[in-house]
């Protein structure tokens, strides 16, 4: 049973009220029910952890190496303009990892730093872009599994 | 049933050939032979259009525009570098537009025209990104047709 | 009697679908017919041809060239971001060009490759780009004529 | 009747004089004698104020706002490079203004900062851009007058 | 015997009338048959393919992958500046490449993009460039041929 | 009664003992002094709240949001190079925000990212910095309270 | 009694009908007689001198040096793109001097060339920034006087 | 005797799993037995702190400089990229500051935003930067205690 | 006997009192009487021409040449970063034009608009640069009045 | 017959011990023997000049100038990247001047100053690229001797 | 016994006397007598090779893979900024090269074109850093002859 | 007596016969004479060094240290690109330094390296760049005897 890591970046916490011609009106809280039902579906844990802090994500993610994960997934959100160390971090672990990102940055104009490094990307379609890349984890960590 | 038309930009009829280290080993009918069925699972008509040349594939979209059609799934592959035409054939129609890359182009350092465009983007997944691609547009075609 | 090219670029022909608060409502066939009208007027002959094609674009100036003709009007529309290759052609040959754009391309942060070796240019001014570039290559034509 | 500003910005006045090879001999008294005559065939009023001072020029299109005008034509000439204060009062005013320049200016690899400003640019056709700036200039003021 | 493609890029079929004053006045069909006379004393055949369009000069490349071929030569001409899904088609193919250019690009100010992929390039010699690049990729040819 | 908080950025703690030729010898705690007692004459509440890391800045201000508070008073010290979540924060909130700097920002040719994001910016006036600064929020907010 | 000196820039004169989205509805005039107002409760002089001419400001200011005065106020406007030699006369005085925008500037994406000399600077506040400049020049000018 | 802190930047606690190719196999447990060991030998106390988050870095430098201490050594590892407020904190204290980079970080393309303020940078030689900068560090507070 | 203008830009009226430890204690009069017995003793007549605005300084060119003269000797002091309308003005007159700086300028980082229209440039020297400038240009003068 | 300086830059010396996976095994004595014997078949002089001294390169070519020579063949190795002098050089000299390089420049994303100035590039074929130079190079002299 | 090639780049002879408050007063030849007790106490020889000219550095690195050494140390001081050559040379030799410079190089916005072909760096501790690196590179050659 | 030391850099010994469109036709020889004459005349002893190489340069700068000589006149020539470690020479010394060239290096697009470091520069005015330049350098020199 693959085990998934979420990481949700800066200020993800407060969606729904944020900016909702962005982000649209799904709070954090129900986001993440949506979140855990298609884990649930996909056979798959899923652990959320929200932080604004770069250093905490890195801390999660060496925690979870040392508890076994399989995967991680995440959403750098304000991370990505500036989260030279995340990005280090995510370089530093052999794991599968998918971004995903709820609005098109492409035409916000930002670019994320660890995009380069993700096994897949996939952005602009809101909240449907977590469920699509949680998918899209599964089936690396099974296909890594399965020695492909 | 949402009408869709996939546009494949240069070079990709000679997928399964062209650096299989980068792109595997499935070629293009095997490809076409995958979406079609899926596009038969998802209840959509599907329109497969390769093309080296840029103009051709504007006045393809402006073709499907006046036969009627719903949505348009595109890898603009060698496009999107300097695809300046095709991205205003883009801005000059109002249909769902997903892009799909098979590759992970911010690795590689490319940085695709019409990504801003696009209603969600999905790259780096290989053949995967077109499954996923194809799903995420007729989403958007029946969440428009409900009007939301 | 003046002979004239005048090519429109990509997405020329999709005028009045595409993008009326930039472009109008006057269609590609109402244009056409609003420019030979005034043709006649000027007395010059004049050849409309429309392609999404930059490498037809070409190869109908050398056809026209071949031809015999005696100027060239021209959108170059989508052709202005990358078209090297137009570009080119232009400094090949020896005759007038007057370049229009029916908006105004500087407010838009455009920049023409091919402004630099027109003899003329005019933007901004809608439908009536053309009827001042069209008035304006005949008279550079007649100067040209008269040995000025 | 139609009144019209024009400006003249600096070195105009010395025309005929200057670098004939790229601004011809026609002297800035024959120039303004040319413009009065079309004027007079289009039934506008012109006033022509030449100043090698952008602060100058500002002061002026103030005034005839208060004297109430209707559009304004203008070649900034050197004020084109770093006419940030003029700029500003274009933006200011909500009337009409076509701009012209009697070289190629993209030829000379010069960018004029008002450009995007104006409602309407004509360049690269010496004494005849200022006839075509006049003439359009007129038709955008009548336009607007007609509600259109 | 040698096989080998001559793909003449967007403007070349004009050369001779062409700014005489930097590609001289051989014509295309002269060029082409000093080329011819000079493959058969290299002993290979030769297929010259002119075209403008990009797009064409791809396709034309994988037809000679199919029909079996050794070796491309080419004068991307226009295609130097965006022709940057040519220069995927040439990644995706193991064949030797040898480009040529009749004049110094570095003195015009010009950078080909697919220069870095080539296995030789020759510049500057007008006419003679086409010969010594056909003798060197021919030379390139058995070398290959001979497992060097 | 107003309710305000006063972020002070990283390094702010040391106030006094940090390059007192910049920022002077007023302590932090002698600074919280005068600006209470600024508070208590414009009959506002001041909550300060110093911290060295950017994702506490923003869970205070999330913090406050969910207690009720009224406008934002911000040093953002070393967070203005790359404090792109607290941007994003920022934007995700509809609060009157007036930003103030100690010393001459332009002078030291630093760039604060959240600048823009400011209802007012104060800045080069030492201690006198905070005090209008706290001055300008009030009115913000009373102004707002009056429906201008 | 201190004596000040306010020069408003380019297009000031104008104000409150110059967009006034932008900058409000007070017109010159009234805003002169806030701050006369203003000045009288400082107990200081009050100058005030508008110009469009960046070298009138320039002799203005000597002339204020000639006649003996505190400091300076100043709204840049339109200077504060290109008014190097305005900015090399505030280099060759010592007077304390404030400068003051109504707008936020950096929200606009402007910067101007005179802050970097300023001993203080306030934008975004609307009429008021003028206010709150008025009394922190005051301050410098008193705190000078008394050695500190 | 002199009192040293050395910091760990980001990612440095997973030292020996990490990159092993880049930063060899040496633990961070034993790289601080080496480091201890050699402290010992040089008569100076070493205090090693491990963090992720930049802000704790600051707040644990300011700790020093309460309890006393003599100089700081550090790596600042993912800090180097964005590290602002770090650099702004070295600023702000008089200490000496050596800092040391297991990798050449000139050959990985990376720069250090705290370099300019270092009294000495090691860098490229593994373990052994550590061992050379911790005795260069004493060298630099020995050299200062004997007033030179 | 050669008639020279001599044209100071703005705050050059200042001198003497304008940063002392950059242009020294010398005051306009002063230099003025200095250049005037330079002029003197070179046999030549000089009129002096002080302003700080760019458009005055254009048309006291103009003037001269109508009035007759035969060099000008400027300091454009602060118009050298913005000029542009008086560089025009430079290239629209044929007379030989020699530029003098009191400071070096590459040391302050600026670089002249001017300086590459002018015959002779001398700068760093002080007052000298101006007695210099003046018998460089009287030379030329004398030489092109030979035929030279 | 024709008289042929070959130059020999920087680290050329050392060639086939330096990097031979770029530059192959073939030593520099060995090159030269090649090089001698195609002169000789070409029925020229060859003087073959080592330096790793731009000036003693510059030098060379003066005295060659001096003695009466026909023609330079350079691989200018090291100084292409910064080899100003060496550039005025060549431009003091009218004497045809072929470029060499045995590696592909553009793909290791050099550029070297030198190929504006010359006659004709070759580069990319390893020591061929030597031999077909100097073909190219006798070529050139014939062709200017005959007055071609 | 490790045999060690020290070269001092360009100005390094005038030491003591260039610059003292940058570079001390420690004079070339007292440099060298430390440097030689250190080398006596490290059990290596010591080469010590001063020059001004980059070619010359070049040709000694040279023969001293002739003669047989172990590794490089140098202070490339004025070649770090263009000299190419060098650092092509020290990449055709696989001796490992410890970079030094006495000043902090960074500090003063210097990058040395050689440190990514280090393998180890050491600056800004003045004499010191020469006996730390002939340390290190000592260190680096008993390693690789111990074969890790 | 003034003790003057004029280095010559690269390319300048072929004075005369160097583009004489640009340089003139004075030859080095002819040059020298002119300037032991104008030496002769202002009584100071003149030492002129030719050199293609940097390094010599900057040798004979020292030796000239040694030997004891109060100025240094030089025209950098081909220096003026690259010639860092000149430069740093040029900042190891206290003599004064006047720079010369004979055209107008603006006007070609050149800055040169040393000019900030100069305390005079001239040039545009030909072999009367030298003359004027040491006639100032001279100034110079026995301005600092007199302890101005």
């Amino acid at each position: 049973m693959a085990r998934v890591l979420l990481i949700q970046g800066p200020n993800m916490s407060y969606l729904g009220k944020r900016q909702p011609e962005l982000y649209g009106t799904t709070s954090a809280a129900e986001l993440d029910a949506l979140l855990n039902e298609e884990a649930k579906g996909l056979g798959c844990t899923l652990d959320i952890f929200y932080t604004h802090v770069e250093g905490e994500a890195i801390a999660r993610i060496y925690q979870a190496v040392e508890e076994g994960f399989d995967g991680l997934l995440m959403n750098p959100a304000g991370f990505l303009y500036a989260g030279y160390a995340l990005r280090d971090c995510l370089n530093a672990i052999p794991h599968p990892y998918v971004e995903v990102h709820m609005t098109n940055i492409d035409r916000r104009g930002f670019h994320s730093l660890m995009a380069a490094r993700s096994d897949g990307l996939i952005h602009g379609l809101g909240v449907q872009s977590y469920l699509f890349g949680l998918r899209a984890l599964v089936m690396l960590i099974e296909a890594r599994a399965e020695g492909k």
